[in-house]
Protein backbone atom coordinates (compact mmCIF):
# COMPACT_ATOMS: atom_id res chain seq x y z
CA UNK A 1 0.00 0.00 0.00
CA UNK A 2 1.31 3.40 -1.08
CA UNK A 3 0.98 5.80 1.54
CA UNK A 4 1.71 9.59 1.08
CA UNK A 5 5.25 10.57 2.74
CA UNK A 6 6.33 13.55 1.64
CA UNK A 7 5.39 16.85 -0.43
CA UNK A 8 8.18 18.40 -3.14
CA UNK A 9 7.74 21.53 -4.47
CA UNK A 10 9.17 22.05 -7.84
CA UNK A 11 12.19 24.00 -8.20
CA UNK A 12 13.28 26.66 -11.14
CA UNK A 13 16.35 24.47 -11.77
CA UNK A 14 14.48 20.71 -11.83
CA UNK A 15 12.68 22.51 -15.21
CA UNK A 16 13.98 22.55 -18.75
CA UNK A 17 13.65 24.44 -21.73
CA UNK A 18 10.03 22.36 -22.54
CA UNK A 19 8.56 24.22 -19.59
CA UNK A 20 8.68 21.09 -17.52
CA UNK A 21 10.53 18.88 -14.84
CA UNK A 22 12.97 17.18 -16.67
CA UNK A 23 13.00 13.53 -17.00
CA UNK A 24 16.17 12.97 -15.00
CA UNK A 25 14.69 14.93 -11.95
CA UNK A 26 12.29 12.45 -11.08
CA UNK A 27 14.74 9.71 -9.75
CA UNK A 28 15.73 11.83 -6.98
CA UNK A 29 11.64 12.96 -6.38
CA UNK A 30 11.85 8.62 -5.75
CA UNK A 31 14.78 9.02 -3.30
CA UNK A 32 13.03 11.94 -1.27
CA UNK A 33 9.89 9.69 -0.80
CA UNK A 34 12.12 5.97 -0.29
CA UNK A 35 13.70 8.21 2.06
CA UNK A 36 10.45 9.69 4.18
CA UNK A 37 9.21 6.24 4.31
CA UNK A 38 11.48 5.07 5.97
CA UNK A 39 11.71 7.48 8.77
CA UNK A 40 7.88 6.93 8.85
CA UNK A 41 9.02 3.00 9.97
CA UNK A 42 11.20 4.64 12.60
CA UNK A 43 14.02 3.46 10.34
CA UNK A 44 15.80 6.02 8.44
CA UNK A 45 18.01 5.11 6.30
CA UNK A 46 20.68 6.60 7.25
CA UNK A 47 20.51 4.00 10.62
CA UNK A 48 20.35 0.75 7.63
CA UNK A 49 23.78 2.47 6.75
CA UNK A 50 25.19 2.70 10.12
CA UNK A 51 23.89 -0.83 10.87
CA UNK A 52 26.01 -1.93 8.08
CA UNK A 53 23.56 -2.49 5.60
CA UNK A 54 23.01 -1.14 2.19
CA UNK A 55 19.81 -1.01 -0.64
CA UNK A 56 21.30 -0.26 -3.76
CA UNK A 57 19.31 0.28 -6.69
CA UNK A 58 19.44 -2.32 -9.05
CA UNK A 59 16.47 -1.43 -11.33
CA UNK A 60 14.47 1.50 -11.78
CA UNK A 61 11.44 2.10 -14.19
CA UNK A 62 9.57 5.38 -14.43
CA UNK A 63 6.38 6.27 -16.14
CA UNK A 64 6.15 10.03 -17.06
CA UNK A 65 1.96 10.99 -17.31
CA UNK A 66 1.57 14.91 -16.99
CA UNK A 67 4.01 17.26 -16.74
CA UNK A 68 5.32 18.53 -13.40
CA UNK A 69 5.66 22.64 -13.87
CA UNK A 70 7.59 25.06 -11.44
CA UNK A 71 6.20 25.99 -8.21
CA UNK A 72 4.04 22.61 -8.35
CA UNK A 73 3.53 21.12 -5.04
CA UNK A 74 4.25 17.04 -5.68
CA UNK A 75 2.57 14.57 -3.53
CA UNK A 76 5.00 11.34 -3.43
CA UNK A 77 3.21 8.74 -2.50
CA UNK A 78 5.45 5.14 -1.92
CA UNK A 79 5.49 1.66 -0.24
CA UNK A 80 7.54 -1.61 -0.48
CA UNK A 81 5.47 -4.16 -3.21
CA UNK A 82 7.96 -7.48 -3.53
CA UNK A 83 9.72 -8.67 -1.13
CA UNK A 84 12.61 -11.92 -1.44
CA UNK A 85 15.11 -12.79 0.88
CA UNK A 86 17.83 -10.48 -0.43
CA UNK A 87 16.04 -7.70 -2.78
CA UNK A 88 12.65 -5.70 -2.15
CA UNK A 89 10.67 -3.49 -4.48
CA UNK A 90 9.57 -0.23 -4.09
CA UNK A 91 6.63 1.88 -5.68
CA UNK A 92 6.07 5.32 -6.35
CA UNK A 93 3.04 7.56 -7.65
CA UNK A 94 3.60 11.08 -7.85
CA UNK A 95 0.89 13.29 -7.81
CA UNK A 96 0.23 17.13 -8.46
CA UNK A 97 -1.34 18.37 -5.16
CA UNK A 98 -4.31 20.47 -6.18
CA UNK A 99 -5.88 18.66 -8.66
CA UNK A 100 -4.79 15.49 -7.89
CA UNK A 101 -3.08 14.62 -11.38
CA UNK A 102 -0.62 11.67 -11.79
CA UNK A 103 2.44 12.73 -13.03
CA UNK A 104 4.96 9.81 -13.00
CA UNK A 105 4.71 6.21 -11.52
CA UNK A 106 7.25 3.92 -11.37
CA UNK A 107 9.47 1.40 -9.24
CA UNK A 108 12.73 0.53 -7.70
CA UNK A 109 14.30 -2.80 -7.65
CA UNK A 110 16.98 -2.67 -4.49
CA UNK A 111 19.61 -5.68 -3.37
CA UNK A 112 20.10 -5.65 0.08
CA UNK A 113 24.07 -6.03 0.57
CA UNK A 114 26.69 -5.18 3.28
CA UNK A 115 28.31 -1.73 3.06
CA UNK A 116 31.36 -3.87 1.07
CA UNK A 117 28.40 -4.75 -1.50
CA UNK A 118 28.15 -8.14 -0.76
CA UNK A 119 24.71 -9.34 -0.98
CA UNK A 120 22.97 -10.15 2.45
CA UNK A 121 19.73 -11.53 3.64
CA UNK A 122 17.51 -9.17 4.41
CA UNK A 123 17.45 -9.09 8.75
CA UNK A 124 14.14 -9.87 9.97
CA UNK A 125 13.23 -6.57 11.83
CA UNK A 126 13.50 -4.94 8.19
CA UNK A 127 11.89 -7.85 6.41
CA UNK A 128 8.73 -7.54 8.97
CA UNK A 129 8.73 -3.63 8.82
CA UNK A 130 8.65 -3.91 5.13
CA UNK A 131 5.80 -6.48 4.89
CA UNK A 132 3.43 -5.14 7.51
CA UNK A 133 2.81 -1.74 5.23
CA UNK B 1 22.18 -1.97 -33.36
CA UNK B 2 24.11 -0.22 -30.83
CA UNK B 3 26.52 2.40 -31.70
CA UNK B 4 29.14 3.86 -29.81
CA UNK B 5 28.18 7.65 -29.74
CA UNK B 6 29.86 9.67 -26.64
CA UNK B 7 32.77 9.40 -24.22
CA UNK B 8 31.81 10.70 -20.55
CA UNK B 9 34.32 11.63 -18.03
CA UNK B 10 32.69 10.91 -14.62
CA UNK B 11 32.88 13.78 -12.04
CA UNK B 12 33.01 13.85 -8.35
CA UNK B 13 29.42 15.76 -8.72
CA UNK B 14 28.19 12.87 -10.30
CA UNK B 15 29.23 10.47 -7.35
CA UNK B 16 27.47 9.92 -4.09
CA UNK B 17 28.97 8.48 -0.46
CA UNK B 18 28.52 5.16 -1.52
CA UNK B 19 31.85 6.22 -3.76
CA UNK B 20 29.87 4.93 -6.80
CA UNK B 21 27.81 7.29 -9.42
CA UNK B 22 24.55 7.89 -8.15
CA UNK B 23 21.68 6.22 -9.91
CA UNK B 24 19.92 9.84 -10.79
CA UNK B 25 22.78 10.55 -13.30
CA UNK B 26 22.68 7.95 -15.58
CA UNK B 27 19.01 9.00 -17.16
CA UNK B 28 21.48 12.36 -18.04
CA UNK B 29 24.69 9.45 -19.65
CA UNK B 30 21.60 8.70 -21.65
CA UNK B 31 20.70 11.93 -22.54
CA UNK B 32 24.06 12.52 -23.81
CA UNK B 33 24.28 9.25 -26.01
CA UNK B 34 21.13 10.13 -27.31
CA UNK B 35 21.72 13.31 -28.41
CA UNK B 36 25.02 12.25 -30.26
CA UNK B 37 23.39 9.60 -31.78
CA UNK B 38 20.97 11.94 -33.55
CA UNK B 39 23.88 14.27 -34.29
CA UNK B 40 25.66 11.29 -35.74
CA UNK B 41 22.38 10.85 -38.17
CA UNK B 42 22.60 14.30 -39.47
CA UNK B 43 19.80 15.47 -37.28
CA UNK B 44 20.59 16.75 -34.39
CA UNK B 45 17.47 16.86 -31.81
CA UNK B 46 18.02 21.22 -32.14
CA UNK B 47 16.64 20.49 -35.59
CA UNK B 48 14.01 18.29 -34.91
CA UNK B 49 12.42 20.75 -32.40
CA UNK B 50 13.01 23.43 -34.55
CA UNK B 51 11.06 21.62 -36.75
CA UNK B 52 8.41 21.83 -34.47
CA UNK B 53 8.25 17.88 -33.40
CA UNK B 54 9.82 16.82 -29.83
CA UNK B 55 10.45 13.45 -28.77
CA UNK B 56 9.02 13.88 -24.90
CA UNK B 57 10.18 10.40 -23.07
CA UNK B 58 7.01 8.53 -21.83
CA UNK B 59 8.93 5.81 -19.99
CA UNK B 60 12.66 4.94 -19.03
CA UNK B 61 13.95 1.57 -17.64
CA UNK B 62 17.57 1.03 -15.82
CA UNK B 63 19.47 -1.63 -14.93
CA UNK B 64 22.18 -1.26 -12.56
CA UNK B 65 24.87 -3.37 -13.14
CA UNK B 66 28.40 -2.36 -11.87
CA UNK B 67 29.54 0.79 -10.06
CA UNK B 68 30.90 3.56 -11.98
CA UNK B 69 33.52 5.73 -10.36
CA UNK B 70 34.88 8.64 -10.12
CA UNK B 71 37.11 9.75 -13.35
CA UNK B 72 35.97 6.70 -14.91
CA UNK B 73 35.26 7.15 -19.20
CA UNK B 74 32.20 5.82 -19.72
CA UNK B 75 31.72 4.71 -23.42
CA UNK B 76 27.68 5.17 -24.11
CA UNK B 77 26.36 2.95 -26.74
CA UNK B 78 22.72 3.52 -27.92
CA UNK B 79 20.72 3.29 -31.07
CA UNK B 80 16.72 3.26 -31.94
CA UNK B 81 15.00 -0.51 -30.97
CA UNK B 82 11.20 -0.34 -31.63
CA UNK B 83 9.38 1.70 -34.19
CA UNK B 84 5.69 2.33 -33.90
CA UNK B 85 3.48 4.82 -35.82
CA UNK B 86 4.17 7.57 -33.61
CA UNK B 87 6.45 6.85 -30.85
CA UNK B 88 9.78 4.75 -30.48
CA UNK B 89 12.09 2.88 -28.30
CA UNK B 90 16.03 4.07 -27.36
CA UNK B 91 18.52 1.33 -25.79
CA UNK B 92 21.23 2.51 -24.26
CA UNK B 93 24.69 -0.05 -22.90
CA UNK B 94 26.94 2.36 -20.80
CA UNK B 95 30.61 0.60 -20.98
CA UNK B 96 33.76 1.58 -18.80
CA UNK B 97 36.28 2.18 -21.06
CA UNK B 98 39.20 0.16 -19.83
CA UNK B 99 37.97 -3.04 -18.73
CA UNK B 100 34.88 -2.73 -20.96
CA UNK B 101 32.63 -3.66 -17.47
CA UNK B 102 28.81 -3.07 -18.23
CA UNK B 103 27.99 0.09 -15.84
CA UNK B 104 24.27 0.54 -17.32
CA UNK B 105 21.55 -0.60 -19.35
CA UNK B 106 18.46 0.41 -20.30
CA UNK B 107 15.87 2.14 -22.53
CA UNK B 108 13.44 5.06 -22.96
CA UNK B 109 10.12 5.18 -24.92
CA UNK B 110 9.26 8.18 -26.47
CA UNK B 111 6.53 9.83 -28.04
CA UNK B 112 6.61 12.06 -31.29
CA UNK B 113 4.44 15.18 -30.34
CA UNK B 114 4.13 19.16 -31.78
CA UNK B 115 5.63 21.59 -29.70
CA UNK B 116 2.60 22.17 -28.48
CA UNK B 117 2.42 18.52 -27.02
CA UNK B 118 -0.15 17.03 -29.23
CA UNK B 119 0.72 13.25 -30.69
CA UNK B 120 1.58 13.51 -34.49
CA UNK B 121 2.92 10.31 -36.50
CA UNK B 122 6.70 9.90 -37.17
CA UNK B 123 7.64 11.60 -40.15
CA UNK B 124 9.09 9.79 -43.07
CA UNK B 125 12.27 10.73 -42.95
CA UNK B 126 12.98 10.61 -39.32
CA UNK B 127 11.29 7.10 -39.86
CA UNK B 128 13.75 5.79 -42.10
CA UNK B 129 16.98 7.24 -40.72
CA UNK B 130 15.23 5.55 -37.07
CA UNK B 131 15.08 2.16 -39.42
CA UNK B 132 18.08 2.35 -41.41
CA UNK B 133 20.36 2.08 -38.40
CA UNK C 1 17.37 41.01 7.78
CA UNK C 2 17.55 37.18 7.16
CA UNK C 3 14.47 34.81 8.17
CA UNK C 4 14.13 31.45 8.54
CA UNK C 5 12.10 30.21 5.06
CA UNK C 6 12.74 26.32 4.09
CA UNK C 7 14.24 23.56 5.86
CA UNK C 8 16.03 20.64 3.41
CA UNK C 9 16.83 17.32 3.74
CA UNK C 10 19.74 16.25 2.14
CA UNK C 11 19.38 13.40 -0.09
CA UNK C 12 22.37 10.84 -1.06
CA UNK C 13 21.79 12.47 -4.65
CA UNK C 14 23.44 15.47 -3.17
CA UNK C 15 26.44 13.71 -1.29
CA UNK C 16 29.20 12.89 -2.91
CA UNK C 17 32.32 10.33 -2.43
CA UNK C 18 33.68 12.47 -0.10
CA UNK C 19 30.43 11.97 1.94
CA UNK C 20 29.61 15.64 2.27
CA UNK C 21 26.87 17.54 0.26
CA UNK C 22 28.79 18.70 -2.86
CA UNK C 23 29.45 21.88 -3.75
CA UNK C 24 27.05 22.38 -6.78
CA UNK C 25 24.08 21.45 -4.59
CA UNK C 26 23.97 24.88 -2.66
CA UNK C 27 22.60 26.79 -5.38
CA UNK C 28 19.84 25.00 -5.43
CA UNK C 29 19.49 24.95 -1.79
CA UNK C 30 19.88 28.52 -2.41
CA UNK C 31 17.01 28.80 -5.13
CA UNK C 32 14.34 27.09 -2.90
CA UNK C 33 15.28 29.43 0.04
CA UNK C 34 14.56 32.55 -2.46
CA UNK C 35 11.72 31.24 -3.50
CA UNK C 36 10.21 30.47 -0.23
CA UNK C 37 11.11 33.77 0.66
CA UNK C 38 9.10 35.63 -1.70
CA UNK C 39 5.87 33.37 -1.09
CA UNK C 40 6.21 34.32 2.61
CA UNK C 41 5.80 38.13 1.29
CA UNK C 42 2.82 37.28 -0.64
CA UNK C 43 4.52 37.22 -3.96
CA UNK C 44 5.86 33.75 -4.98
CA UNK C 45 8.23 34.30 -8.40
CA UNK C 46 5.46 32.25 -10.39
CA UNK C 47 3.41 35.43 -10.47
CA UNK C 48 6.52 37.90 -10.53
CA UNK C 49 7.09 35.74 -14.09
CA UNK C 50 3.58 36.09 -14.91
CA UNK C 51 3.72 39.72 -14.47
CA UNK C 52 5.99 39.68 -17.43
CA UNK C 53 9.14 40.05 -15.51
CA UNK C 54 12.35 37.80 -14.49
CA UNK C 55 15.32 38.27 -11.91
CA UNK C 56 18.22 36.36 -14.03
CA UNK C 57 21.03 35.86 -11.35
CA UNK C 58 23.91 37.54 -12.65
CA UNK C 59 26.44 36.98 -9.92
CA UNK C 60 26.68 34.19 -7.22
CA UNK C 61 28.93 33.86 -4.16
CA UNK C 62 29.27 30.66 -1.72
CA UNK C 63 31.35 30.79 1.12
CA UNK C 64 31.68 26.79 2.07
CA UNK C 65 32.24 26.61 5.85
CA UNK C 66 31.09 23.12 7.63
CA UNK C 67 29.85 20.08 5.90
CA UNK C 68 26.64 19.02 5.25
CA UNK C 69 25.72 15.34 5.45
CA UNK C 70 23.44 12.86 4.28
CA UNK C 71 20.15 13.01 5.90
CA UNK C 72 20.88 16.38 7.78
CA UNK C 73 18.08 18.70 7.80
CA UNK C 74 19.51 22.17 6.86
CA UNK C 75 17.67 25.38 7.59
CA UNK C 76 18.02 28.43 4.78
CA UNK C 77 17.84 31.70 6.63
CA UNK C 78 17.84 34.01 3.45
CA UNK C 79 16.66 38.06 2.57
CA UNK C 80 17.31 40.73 0.52
CA UNK C 81 20.20 42.57 0.93
CA UNK C 82 20.98 45.37 -1.33
CA UNK C 83 18.72 47.62 -3.91
CA UNK C 84 19.38 49.20 -6.67
CA UNK C 85 16.92 50.46 -9.90
CA UNK C 86 17.42 47.71 -11.70
CA UNK C 87 19.12 44.98 -9.31
CA UNK C 88 19.16 43.33 -5.88
CA UNK C 89 20.80 41.45 -4.20
CA UNK C 90 20.18 38.28 -2.00
CA UNK C 91 21.47 36.62 0.85
CA UNK C 92 21.59 33.03 2.44
CA UNK C 93 22.36 31.63 5.54
CA UNK C 94 22.42 27.77 5.73
CA UNK C 95 22.13 25.86 9.00
CA UNK C 96 22.20 22.67 10.09
CA UNK C 97 19.05 21.88 12.12
CA UNK C 98 20.33 20.86 15.74
CA UNK C 99 23.42 22.25 15.97
CA UNK C 100 23.16 25.43 14.48
CA UNK C 101 26.65 24.98 12.58
CA UNK C 102 27.14 27.55 9.68
CA UNK C 103 27.47 25.34 6.80
CA UNK C 104 27.14 27.94 4.14
CA UNK C 105 26.80 31.48 3.26
CA UNK C 106 26.65 33.72 0.44
CA UNK C 107 24.67 35.75 -2.05
CA UNK C 108 23.12 36.31 -5.64
CA UNK C 109 23.19 39.41 -7.69
CA UNK C 110 19.85 39.34 -9.33
CA UNK C 111 18.48 41.61 -12.76
CA UNK C 112 15.05 42.53 -13.04
CA UNK C 113 14.65 42.39 -16.56
CA UNK C 114 11.39 41.73 -18.87
CA UNK C 115 10.67 38.19 -20.15
CA UNK C 116 12.64 39.05 -23.15
CA UNK C 117 15.89 39.79 -21.33
CA UNK C 118 15.73 43.82 -21.54
CA UNK C 119 16.58 45.20 -18.26
CA UNK C 120 13.67 47.46 -16.19
CA UNK C 121 13.75 48.96 -13.54
CA UNK C 122 12.33 47.05 -10.23
CA UNK C 123 8.48 47.97 -10.16
CA UNK C 124 7.05 49.97 -7.18
CA UNK C 125 5.23 47.30 -5.27
CA UNK C 126 8.47 44.79 -5.01
CA UNK C 127 10.62 47.38 -4.61
CA UNK C 128 8.47 47.82 -1.25
CA UNK C 129 8.48 44.25 -0.46
CA UNK C 130 12.33 44.04 -0.67
CA UNK C 131 12.48 47.24 1.11
CA UNK C 132 10.53 46.48 4.09
CA UNK C 133 12.13 43.39 4.98
CA UNK D 1 47.27 31.99 -17.97
CA UNK D 2 44.31 30.06 -18.07
CA UNK D 3 44.32 27.06 -21.08
CA UNK D 4 41.63 25.65 -22.81
CA UNK D 5 40.71 22.50 -21.15
CA UNK D 6 37.45 21.37 -22.13
CA UNK D 7 34.38 21.70 -24.58
CA UNK D 8 31.18 20.38 -23.16
CA UNK D 9 27.96 20.09 -24.91
CA UNK D 10 25.00 21.29 -23.37
CA UNK D 11 22.30 18.91 -22.43
CA UNK D 12 18.42 19.48 -23.01
CA UNK D 13 18.50 18.81 -18.78
CA UNK D 14 21.16 21.99 -17.94
CA UNK D 15 18.08 24.16 -19.63
CA UNK D 16 15.48 25.46 -17.26
CA UNK D 17 12.38 26.83 -18.34
CA UNK D 18 13.82 30.48 -18.97
CA UNK D 19 15.24 28.50 -22.10
CA UNK D 20 18.83 28.85 -21.03
CA UNK D 21 21.41 27.05 -18.93
CA UNK D 22 20.48 26.95 -15.16
CA UNK D 23 22.52 29.39 -12.77
CA UNK D 24 23.20 25.43 -10.63
CA UNK D 25 24.81 24.16 -13.50
CA UNK D 26 27.91 26.14 -14.02
CA UNK D 27 29.75 24.40 -10.85
CA UNK D 28 29.55 21.45 -12.63
CA UNK D 29 31.37 22.91 -15.79
CA UNK D 30 34.01 24.48 -13.56
CA UNK D 31 34.80 21.01 -11.89
CA UNK D 32 35.01 19.62 -15.45
CA UNK D 33 37.36 22.19 -16.54
CA UNK D 34 39.84 22.01 -13.02
CA UNK D 35 39.74 18.48 -13.52
CA UNK D 36 41.39 18.04 -17.09
CA UNK D 37 43.13 20.97 -16.16
CA UNK D 38 45.04 19.00 -13.43
CA UNK D 39 45.03 15.76 -15.78
CA UNK D 40 47.01 17.80 -18.75
CA UNK D 41 49.15 18.93 -16.20
CA UNK D 42 49.91 15.11 -15.59
CA UNK D 43 48.59 15.24 -12.26
CA UNK D 44 44.79 13.77 -12.55
CA UNK D 45 42.74 14.53 -9.26
CA UNK D 46 42.30 10.93 -8.85
CA UNK D 47 45.99 10.81 -7.78
CA UNK D 48 46.06 13.57 -5.93
CA UNK D 49 43.21 12.04 -3.39
CA UNK D 50 45.16 8.79 -3.95
CA UNK D 51 48.25 10.39 -2.13
CA UNK D 52 45.72 11.45 0.62
CA UNK D 53 45.24 15.19 -0.01
CA UNK D 54 42.00 17.03 -0.87
CA UNK D 55 41.04 20.12 -2.47
CA UNK D 56 37.76 21.22 -1.38
CA UNK D 57 36.02 24.28 -2.40
CA UNK D 58 35.98 27.09 0.42
CA UNK D 59 34.70 29.79 -1.29
CA UNK D 60 33.42 29.97 -5.04
CA UNK D 61 32.48 32.80 -6.98
CA UNK D 62 30.29 32.98 -10.75
CA UNK D 63 29.86 36.03 -12.63
CA UNK D 64 26.77 34.82 -15.71
CA UNK D 65 27.37 36.96 -19.14
CA UNK D 66 25.46 36.11 -21.59
CA UNK D 67 23.16 32.65 -21.42
CA UNK D 68 24.27 29.51 -23.00
CA UNK D 69 21.55 27.11 -24.40
CA UNK D 70 20.73 23.35 -24.85
CA UNK D 71 23.32 22.09 -27.93
CA UNK D 72 25.58 25.17 -27.12
CA UNK D 73 29.23 23.60 -27.38
CA UNK D 74 31.00 25.46 -24.34
CA UNK D 75 34.93 26.25 -23.88
CA UNK D 76 36.26 25.72 -20.56
CA UNK D 77 39.73 27.69 -19.81
CA UNK D 78 40.96 27.65 -16.88
CA UNK D 79 43.95 27.77 -14.55
CA UNK D 80 45.76 28.74 -10.80
CA UNK D 81 46.02 32.26 -9.83
CA UNK D 82 46.72 32.51 -6.38
CA UNK D 83 48.63 30.32 -4.73
CA UNK D 84 49.50 30.53 -0.89
CA UNK D 85 50.95 27.93 1.61
CA UNK D 86 47.63 25.73 2.42
CA UNK D 87 45.59 27.36 -0.35
CA UNK D 88 44.90 28.46 -4.41
CA UNK D 89 42.45 29.65 -6.21
CA UNK D 90 41.29 28.51 -9.55
CA UNK D 91 39.91 30.54 -12.42
CA UNK D 92 37.64 29.84 -15.43
CA UNK D 93 36.58 31.36 -18.29
CA UNK D 94 33.28 29.40 -20.41
CA UNK D 95 33.28 30.73 -24.00
CA UNK D 96 30.33 29.29 -26.44
CA UNK D 97 32.54 28.07 -29.47
CA UNK D 98 31.65 29.62 -32.74
CA UNK D 99 30.74 32.89 -31.48
CA UNK D 100 33.14 33.11 -28.76
CA UNK D 101 30.68 34.40 -26.38
CA UNK D 102 31.86 34.74 -23.02
CA UNK D 103 29.15 33.09 -21.05
CA UNK D 104 30.32 32.66 -17.47
CA UNK D 105 33.76 33.38 -15.61
CA UNK D 106 34.61 33.04 -11.90
CA UNK D 107 36.70 31.29 -9.17
CA UNK D 108 36.87 28.47 -6.89
CA UNK D 109 39.18 28.74 -3.40
CA UNK D 110 40.57 25.07 -2.42
CA UNK D 111 41.95 24.56 0.96
CA UNK D 112 44.74 22.04 0.73
CA UNK D 113 43.84 19.15 3.33
CA UNK D 114 44.23 15.70 4.56
CA UNK D 115 41.35 13.24 3.32
CA UNK D 116 40.46 13.45 7.12
CA UNK D 117 39.93 17.21 6.51
CA UNK D 118 43.00 18.86 8.44
CA UNK D 119 44.75 21.71 6.68
CA UNK D 120 48.24 20.91 5.13
CA UNK D 121 50.84 22.77 3.26
CA UNK D 122 50.66 22.12 -0.47
CA UNK D 123 53.33 20.14 -1.03
CA UNK D 124 56.41 21.18 -2.99
CA UNK D 125 55.63 18.97 -6.89
CA UNK D 126 52.17 20.45 -6.07
CA UNK D 127 53.11 23.94 -5.73
CA UNK D 128 55.59 23.88 -8.63
CA UNK D 129 52.96 22.52 -11.17
CA UNK D 130 50.36 25.30 -10.34
CA UNK D 131 53.09 27.84 -10.65
CA UNK D 132 54.28 27.34 -13.71
CA UNK D 133 51.66 27.57 -15.82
Amino acid sequence: MLISVSKIRVLYADTDQMGVVNNVVYLRYFEAGRCEWLRAQGRPYKDVEASGLMFPIVEANLRYRESARYDDVIDVRCGPAELRAASFRFEYELRRQGDGALLCSGWTLHACTTTAGKLRRLPDDILSLLKQS
